[in-house]
């Protein structure tokens, strides 16, 4: 896969394309991350970008025709241009697991100061990571690629993946390493007696329990085998 | 506000903290933001941070007597301590004004491929970002820490603020700058004949439209006026 990112703050990403996971599915040639800079596309020799509102207000608006220029020459047929912008769709995992089929994936990171509208007619989506402001797509932008790049890098072991929050559709179970006790703080004893049976049992239950507790929103889409039925039973009875 | 942030990716921050209005408000004193890495309380001889995981499966689990180390350091009885994790409070705009009125915040950066539950024990509350799955609580860390600096950073006019998506409790409305045509779209009409009543009205009007074409679970906390009672009874007419 290649990711193309626009954005005005280029040096934002350095981090992000030489460290951890990124860097090694780069290296790995999984992915391609190229990052450009908006202001290469300015025709004003002072590289400006936006100009003030029509209609007045506060605030700088993104230009559409510099924006329409970067998209064109950063894309082809096949390329899938998604816009970082609050008012997109919510961004979730299955969102993620669509856009990990992509092969040419375009994120165009707006000013969330205001962007000019006619910009939305140039990409395919627009995406939220969530209700907050932030102060640019560059972040949002970040946590999509991570969140894509993860799931095609094959570094990371399949049964790996089938246990992580969200891709079961349950929280994830609770996990614990050495030291066995700290500051009167145990493992629990069921992950030390080596039982797998056991030990599978509990982390469903455990992983059952805290998606009850703590999101039962995600419940309702969850598709419970009659096992699962008698576990969240219990522990129905055990929470009152 | 003092923002430390505990990881073990602290390069990751180059970017984030050295561009754009994050820098800024760093100059300008409205913050101060420390990266610290979790590998220097490590006591063993390779900095390794993290253990296999009791009951066995895939990944490393970060260990909690290190992250326990890093934060007693880090902190003082003042201190609100978050845990970037999926399974955390969902983080919305009011989670960042709460948030934005903390002395001393400090974001610690869970591995997502696990971490000791008993660091829970040391944190004053999770948060997640949304329910996607990350390499990292890197990204979430900038994400929060950008809209509370973002919130705090005078430099951004109170205006600008009253306007963003959410804060007003409705999206946006649409914005447009130079070129007036583009392509043979043009700015409308409205906003180029300087009467700014009606610029407000139209600029409500269609805050109102998307917000009831796009999120429309946004509108049942909205505290509607009885001009917006009429906007919105035009617009569901307009849009059947």
């Amino acid at each position: 896969m290649k990711i193309t990112i626009l954005t005005l703050f280029p040096q934002m990403f350095k981090g992000f394309v030489e460290e951890s996971i990124i860097k090694r599915a780069i290296e790995k040639e999984v992915v391609e991350v190229k990052v450009v800079d908006i202001r290469d596309y300015s025709l004003n020799k002072h590289r400006h970008v936006d100009d003030t509102p029509c209609g007045g207000g506060a605030g700088m608006v993104l230009q559409v025709d510099v924006c329409h220029r970067a998209i064109k020459d950063n894309t082809n047929l096949n390329s899938h241009i998604v816009m970082m912008t609050p008012q997109g769709i919510k961004y979730d995992q299955k969102v993620a697991q669509r856009l990990a089929k992509e092969e040419d994936l375009v994120l165009l990171c707006g000013h969330y100061e205001g962007f000019d509208e006619r910009i939305r007619d140039y990409v395919t989506e627009e995406i939220s990571i969530g209700d907050y402001v932030l102060t640019g797509g560059e972040i949002p932008a970040m946590a999509l690629a991570d969140s894509v790049i993860r799931l095609l890098d094959h570094a990371i072991k399949e049964e790996s993946h089938l246990d992580d929050s969200f891709s079961t559709g349950l929280l994830e179970y609770p996990q614990y390493t050495r030291p066995i006790e700290y500051e009167n703080k145990k493992v629990p004893e069921v992950l030390l007696n080596g039982n797998h049976k056991e030990i599978k049992l509990f982390r469903k239950k455990e992983a059952l329990r805290r998606t009850y507790l703590k999101r039962p929103d995600l419940l309702k889409d969850y598709n419970f085998s009659s096992e699962d039925k008698k576990l969240l039973d219990e522990i129905i009875k055990e929470e009152k």
